[in-house]
């Protein structure tokens, strides 16, 4: 006999029961199919990727969390988001694919990050983007907030808040400002939900920002009201800058596209001090955050780039796109039991043959799974009480008893496992009441 | 501008155009909606897992093939399959699982081997296992052929064979001969459709066998007929071990379930050739061919265990389970070109503005969204009869154009792209018309 090791996983990988999983994959098929019918197709890339591939980009979180490693040669990486992925993907197969390219991708990725309370080092990621060949339609920056809208009503959720800003305004706002190089302004300005009015103000000035236009910019990102407030507002400051201009106007064309999706206002919102990842997203931007519970952080976001795959590539690819974290959401969303699976088992009945009704029992079993009713029938070696103790275990919510007088009847009593009643039904009887529920 | 690397994934790694990654996921749908109809639950494992876990029983061909690095100060390996981690699982979650802990689990696996056609370093593997806690009825032996028989079926084949045999038949067999280290025997034995007849009895002769008793193995192993003619040809043989009677008596109540279980007898057959993998099987072992197909290999294949996580606690956890290896069979499938998805798109219509007409069109593409179809908008600015390629393109099977009469009379012209008819069609008609198709 070998020497026994302790089983255990890694730490920061999750791990799910099946109870949690049934849940876990049907939040999965709620985004897989809104993905679908928007028409995204799927991918699905390896999970390990050459490292110079992987890397081309550089840059040094990416370089630290990530799982490198060498077999024979080979100089090796595991993925640490799909958008990387995607880029290699479209140059690699570009006479092959249509453009638009319209992509979900749902899959596993890698960071080797401190393991922290809902932090994980492998997570699932739910992304779509659309890249165009050359050029892409401003209509397609509208689509994605449709696609969310419809992904999180389909999870159950009311009220969410998808908030839509457009970079080229505060870029532009910040040239009329004659702020030319504007990263580490942008990256104060993404902090004022957390960290306060006061606080961005001191970070600016910092950063060698006049006090007066300091509060400048704070007041124009805090510039609240509805869609069309904000937007009379923005009207109203006279900006003579292209850039701003520019993203003024495909603003306002996203919200008015948005608006004819039936999206209602309730579920977007312009908001301008959303900023999103700093030196990749170059027009239309979103996050989207649960109404009521604001500690979750934002579950969805992604935007307008220029161009996917400069690292593989002369030709201009620009994009948008979206990501849904969806293990971290799920972990979230499970810790403060937001969430209910729809079927709390798969397994909707369990038939349990009396001593010497197991060949009986098994033509009955097959006759409801062929009816859709998703059956295990159980012939261990126990006690009734057990049987039911194991079919209460599973959460199932069904049982039946196979005996000599259910096979001369052809009637069987369906146990309902919650309120204990009981019904005597026949075979289609049995296969109607099951789907009704 | 940073320099251009050339795009490329590792060799060895398969990654598939939409077109077929439609057909890739249709598959492993039809099979995860099989194993749920037979009530196995899902589970999902990290793909990343200590070392020392998952080599828990160390071996020669697995540690040569696997990915294994460090990093920080941790040793960590990609699994190899799911059958060790189901193993750490059910050891690890023992409490909070229900026996028998019925289990599927479709995932990725990753295995450093000779890149050669066909075979890839990463490939999905569809795994159900039956777990007991002490014992487990002999009635899931039966269960797995079932679950073949229905998954293959809905897969589209009607002409495959599931092989059934139970190890301990041989092993009785074999030491009714005073061969009591059959291990070189079996493996003999298992190439017997490979090498054919000859080449075995010289191998067995080879391992110290004497031609007499090489013959009769070989005549043993070879026995066919219906199953009721095999069985009363072992009947026949009136062998006194007790291993082989138990084996023979386990093999005939399987047979008589599977019967009860309504697989037809042209699906399923004793066959006493099929041995498995060495030392791990202990009763009843699967195989299952194409009929049509023979160079594909067996295309699924499981068996019974004694005890499934010796090397991570004393429990006694036997059980039975079956692995289907989708990457494989998916790609053998595609380039025989034996199959086809249902829905060449997931994409169901593309509908086309004119000029002018976007708005009034994106008001129609949401009510097709509300009513199921996978709708997507092409704005992009191109000829018409680009837009109609790009449909061809993506084989979106309809198109619909939206300009002035369209909005005025809320007819469509709905034109089939494969036949190039079109028919003047209300909203709800087009819904109708795709949801038929």
């Amino acid at each position: 006999m070998a020497q026994i090791v302790k089983p255990s996983t890694l730490p920061g990988f999750m791990e799910l029961l099946p109870k949690e999983q049934i849940l876990f994959n049907e939040m999965m098929d709620t985004i897989r199919k809104n993905f679908e019918k928007h028409g995204f197709l799927p991918i699905d890339t390896p999970a390990i990727e050459k490292s110079e591939v992987l890397l081309a980009k550089g840059g040094g979180e990416t370089e630290k969390q990530i799982y490198r490693f060498t077999k024979g040669d080979t100089d090796m990486s595991l993925r640490f988001d799909l958008t990387v992925p995607l880029a290699r993907y479209t140059v690699e197969h570009f006479n092959d694919l249509s453009f638009p390219f319209r992509r979900y991708h749902i899959g596993k990725v890698y960071r080797g990050e401190k393991a922290q309370k809902g932090r994980f080092r492998e997570f699932y990621q739910c992304d779509i983007d659309t890249i165009g060949n050359e050029k892409l339609d401003i209509l397609n920056d509208a689509e994605f907030p449709v696609v969310i809208y419809h992904t999180f009503k389909d999870l159950g959720f009311d009220d969410f808040t998808i908030r839509i800003n457009n970079r080229k305004i505060l870029k532009g706002f910040f040239e009329s400002l004659n702020i030319l190089d504007s990263v580490d302004v942008l990256r104060a300005v993404d902090k004022i939900d957390k960290i306060g009015r006061e606080k961005v103000k001191e970070e600016l000035c910092d950063n060698g920002i006049e006090e007066d236009i300091a509060v400048k910019i704070i007041d124009f990102i805090l510039i609240s009201g509805t869609n069309s407030e904000i937007f009379d507002a923005l009207d109203r400051l006279e900006i003579d800058n292209e850039i701003f201009n520019e993203g003024l106007s495909e603003l306002k064309q996203v919200v008015k596209y948005i608006t004819e999706f039936a999206v209602p206002e309730k579920n977007f919102t312009v908001d301008l001090k959303i900023a999103r990842g700093l030196d990749y997203y170059t027009g239309t931007v979103y996050e989207t955050t649960l109404d009521n519970y604001s500690n979750v952080g934002s579950v969805c976001s992604g935007g307008r780039f220029d161009n996917l795959a400069s690292y593989y590539t002369d030709k201009k690819l620009p994009g948008v796109g979206l990501s849904i974290g969806l293990s971290r959401l799920f972990y979230q969303l499970n810790e403060a039991k937001i969430i209910e699976a729809k079927k709390k088992s798969l397994i909707d009945l369990i038939v349990i043959p009396m001593t010497g009704f197991v060949d009986e029992a098994i033509k009955l079993v097959s006759k409801l799974r062929d009816g859709g009713i998703n059956t295990i029938i159980y012939t261990e070696d126990a006690k009734i009480a057990k049987k039911f103790k194991y079919a209460n275990a599973l959460e199932v919510p069904y049982t039946l008893v196979v005996g000599e007088n259910e096979v001369k009847t052809e009637k069987y009593a369906l146990k309902d496992m919650v309120t204990g009643n009981q019904e005597e039904l026949s075979l289609s009887e049995i296969i109607s009441r099951i789907k009704e529920n």
